[in-house]
């Protein structure tokens, strides 16, 4: 491909809205412009790119047996409304009515569509396990799209979707999934790090994310130094660094030895750190007390309080469609609100608003607990049982609790982990002191469970004729961000530097004029270098050879070719040849540049595309 | 790949709601699947031929020097504000809101778009001409989908847009997309008729549509049986059976000779046929005269009516937006309103209400004349101002006029070809009597001219270091219909005849049974044929060999091995091969079938692909 014929707007500067190295690079080298806020286009050299990311995701996915289809972008809301996110997703979700006022959806994902579509042919458990995927656009109503094709709102991804009769099947296509993009990855030549991650909106359990550690990362990590574990905050775990708490009626047992349950005076004093200050002791010996508000709740609460289920659609399952829990957690740790919302299998989680804390407590903000809270269940971090004798707000203004004993003064329908962990905390598998990186996810493997299946009546005959519900798994990668965050990993202060498997062009000739012996020496290498399968960008262009250069780095060619006179002098003649990053070029003879070129080319490839060694 | 590998769902039967037979095969045949209406899933074994001739457009068009990009499928409503279709595409483009309220589009075709990433690079001469296009999803809200995916609401096009500092470069560029479709659609096996067609909607002048006969063809073309000649009904020509008409002055000064307009009554007569008889005259002496309403009309018509201009938008030309105007014509002949619309440059057009009607011409429907109407103007066909004594209506109830003479009793702003052209009438070029076919359109190559560049102020210097705008060209050609309209021409009752360009696979391999030395042989001829690089699909299904044959003759793959004992004991073994859509099989040797199946398929590409003879 000559320069002059491929549409490359190179640019020296500009990008002013970019933050990321990324988002400048793709900009300055004509990788993509912008239409809008989160709405981007790919120029050629980007979408170079972008193909062979495409199919390095095709190759790894079809070798695990998955098969490729096309769904349509723009989806019927009833779909939807059929798996009940038309409610759920909220305005991530991008809804648009046709001109009969039918609702449609412009696909953020594409559960419902594959359910469907599968749907339309599954009868017998002999069709299972069947595994679908798509590359395909989607489109999610960011609310701050930012870092440029890192976060935008239109983005490709890769998503598959597969069936299964049980938990077995399903586990042995997820797993081959993990190992695919580990492969994927490998193969883009990204460090990724695997982490178990919460599933959140997406229902089920079993699931991990596959990020790549960045500074603008919206995820935290926690990584052990010393073994492989490694989580999202969302849903990390750690050592207790407590007593296990005694069974209920062990605990009662015990209490009746504890000093009783008084009340304190606490004027004017609010925080943990001003009671720790004022009361001379350790925020460890507070239980905090959290209100929080919960919507669409699955979790039974019969018993616990007075509410009533019911169906968002007829084929969904029964929830409460607000619920107020209190939360309550040992005074130096937080809630984690993922693992909450996980075990309330709540749609939406949030704080309580200031009225509702006051309505519930009957107090100001501030002096919440769980001694004679009836209005709403309490459900309890494992570290706030712990505490022997606690200290805990009284439901009343300047008032507080000491004395307050777990099976006694207090008791919780259920307690769970609900801690968020932080670095120095032990690693729940060796419990060696956790480190935190900041993540951007850039793939997902899930195990889905029968959500979709169920509410979407995708059924089919087992062996014994009896009608039974696949279980589900799906999967999927951001094109865009992966593409993007190799540029975040290789790049220099001249530009992009490709890994042999992503780059555009593998050569880039720069003939120093575009005349004569130059130009019939540099014509003979790329048309050399063509037959042998190389995509080679001769850059034709009237321009000085600075100019020339500058842009061979930026756009990050991973081998630039220099052909001008002085060179091709020597006897033999030669070229100087200079891998994109090394500081070093070297001269080759010209006879011999096209087959050194094509096998350097080929070892790089090779070298990230091999097995996992 | 492994029949029992592949999501291949075949159905004997269904596809209730098809009509036309590409549209129930590829239901069948397990390649669409539908979601709702006018919107489509393609399943594997569709995809693999989608993917095959997005291909082949990409190699005809990549090799006329136009580059591949992707622009969102989502856009900004603002840059469809800033060309003004925000308002004229009406409700066949469908809009969404964002979180915060922005106008977002689902696009229909993509002139803003590129308009708008050109515009963020393009500055000098030097850089044009430009030619960029994309193969991406479209959505069109049609009011009626139908046919499958021959007509749906989300398809994918193939869309270029390219842009120039003058009409030779648009002419030549034009002239090669013009070249490369006929070569696209020749290398899909497709007989295509390439036509002249009214731009529409799309502005500008020069258009070619590349039409395919179809039964349910929404376009009638007129094609001559002598010449080349061949052009859709909405723009084409004829031969005037009709003397030319003199110049005004000429045609007043013969006026004095001819008799006085005369009212006559005509009782309860309102149909030319009811008139014809009743005068016992021809339909060819009347001038009938229709009233239309037209929407947004750029031709400028001061002088002519008291309108006043505005600007839609304040980048936009300024249009009238609405217009009342007669149009005369003589009985026995059609207004084609395409060519109305078009000589008034009319965003919409269409007959007025009977209320309207009333109003204009102070009588009921059907007294409609030239002669004293006053308040709207009047534009003739031509073939009105021919007839030298004409009877027209009197713009009062029951009442007709004779004798009404052009340039005397009567005078059009202005005459042109308003005519609808049919079968029968003669060919523009040769004289031939013209005949009729109904088409669907595949592709349509347009020079667009300024209408983008000028509202979207897309600009570049030209030598003289002055500002110029760039004229365009947009060329699109629909892939699913394209691909329906390949099964339309190639398919009997059995099912599909794949051409070989484009059938998902080369070779299907089906043994008899999948078991012992039939399952040995099957294996090794399929892996013998992928090393050649041919796509083969192995029918390793336990079902009986008949299901296993109509499954094949349903999928239209273009050879099938039947792999049985009785064969394979041949002295020495053999294999039956026979070609789709052929009745005879022959008998092959089993070591020589793969080069031979290898050869024949290539033989079949390349005499689709071959240059035109």
């Amino acid at each position: 491909m000559k320069f002059s014929e491929f549409y490359l707007p190179t640019l020296r500067e500009g990008g002013g809205d970019a933050i990321i190295a990324s988002h400048r690079l793709m900009f300055r080298s004509g990788m993509i412009r912008k239409l809008s806020n989160g709405l981007f286009a790919y120029l050629p050299l980007g979408l170079r790119s972008f193909r062979k990311l495409e199919n390095i995701i095709r190759e790894e996915i079809e070798a695990i047996g998955a098969r490729e289809i096309k769904a349509p972008v723009v989806v019927p809301g009833e779909l939807w409304k059929e798996s009940g996110r038309w409610d759920s997703m909220g305005d991530a979700l991008l809804r648009a009515k046709n001109r009969l006022n039918v609702d449609l959806v412009v696909s953020p994902t594409a559960e419902e569509a594959f359910t469907a579509i599968v749907r339309e042919d599954l009868f017998s458990y002999k069709q299972l396990p069947v595994n679908l995927y798509q590359i395909n656009t989607k489109y999610r109503d960011e609310i701050r799209p930012r870092y440029g094709v890192m976060r935008a709102r239109e983005f490709v991804m890769f998503d598959a979707y597969s069936f299964h009769v049980d938990e077995e099947s399903l586990d042995s296509v997820y797993k081959a999934m993990g190992r695919a993009y580990k492969r994927i990855f490998k193969r883009c030549g990204l460090s990724v790090i695997p982490v178990k991650a919460d599933s959140g909106a997406m229902g089920g359990a079993g699931s991990e994310e596959f990020m790549v550690e960045s500074l603008i990362g919206d995820n935290i990590l926690l990584l052990c130094p010393a073994c492989d574990y490694s989580a999202n905050v969302e849903k990390a775990g750690c050592q207790a660094d407590f007593t296990p708490v005694p069974p209920l009626q062990e605990a009662k047992t015990r209490a009746s030895s504890l000093p009783a349950v008084e009340i304190i005076d606490t004027p004017e004093v609010k925080t943990i750190a001003e009671l720790c200050t004022f009361l001379k002791t350790d925020a460890k010996n507070f239980i905090k007390t959290l209100i929080y508000r919960a919507l669409n709740v699955e979790l039974d609460l019969s018993g616990v309080c007075n509410l009533e289920r019911k169906k968002p659609s007829p084929d969904a399952l029964p929830v409460y469609p607000e619920v107020f829990v209190a939360v309550c957690i040992r005074g130096d740790l937080d809630v984690n609100e993922v693992k909450l919302a996980s075990v309330l299998k709540a749609a939406e989680l949030a704080l309580a608003s200031e009225e509702d804390v006051r309505r519930i407590t009957q107090a100001p903000l501030g002096f919440a607990g769980p001694v004679g809270l009836s209005a709403i269940p309490i459900i309890a971090d494992e570290s706030a049982l712990a505490i022997p004798c606690a200290f805990t707000g009284a439901l009343a203004e300047d008032k507080h609790y000491k004395n307050v004993v777990y099976g006694r003064d207090w008791t919780p329908f259920m307690s769970a982990d609900l801690r968020t962990v932080k670095a120095g905390d032990k690693c729940p598998v060796c419990g060696e002191a956790l480190y935190e990186k900041k993540g951007n996810e850039l793939g997902h493997i899930f195990k889905l469970g029968k959500k979709y299946s169920t509410s979407m009546h995708l059924a089919y005959l087992d062996e014994t004729g009896k009608s039974q519900i696949p279980t589900m798994g799906c999967y999927g990668i951001g094109l865009d961000r992966t593409l993007a965050s190799v540029i975040e990993e290789h790049h220099d202060e001249a530009g992009i530097i490709w890994t042999a498997t992503l780059a555009p062009f593998d050569v880039i000739i720069v003939p120093v004029k575009y005349d004569g012996e130059v130009k019939a020496a540099a014509d003979e290498l790329a048309a050399h270098l063509q037959k042998y399968g190389i995509d080679v960008l001769l850059d034709d262009r009237a321009e000085r050879a600075g100019v020339k250069f500058n842009d061979a780095d930026l756009i990050g060619i991973p081998y630039r070719v220099v052909v001008g006179d002085k060179n091709l002098s020597h006897d033999p003649p030669e070229f100087e040849i200079k891998k994109r990053g090394s500081k070093d070029s070297e001269l080759i003879e010209r006879g011999r540049a096209a087959d050194y070129l094509a096998q350097r080319v080929r070892l790089d490839i090779e070298q990230l595309n091999g097995d996992e060694s």
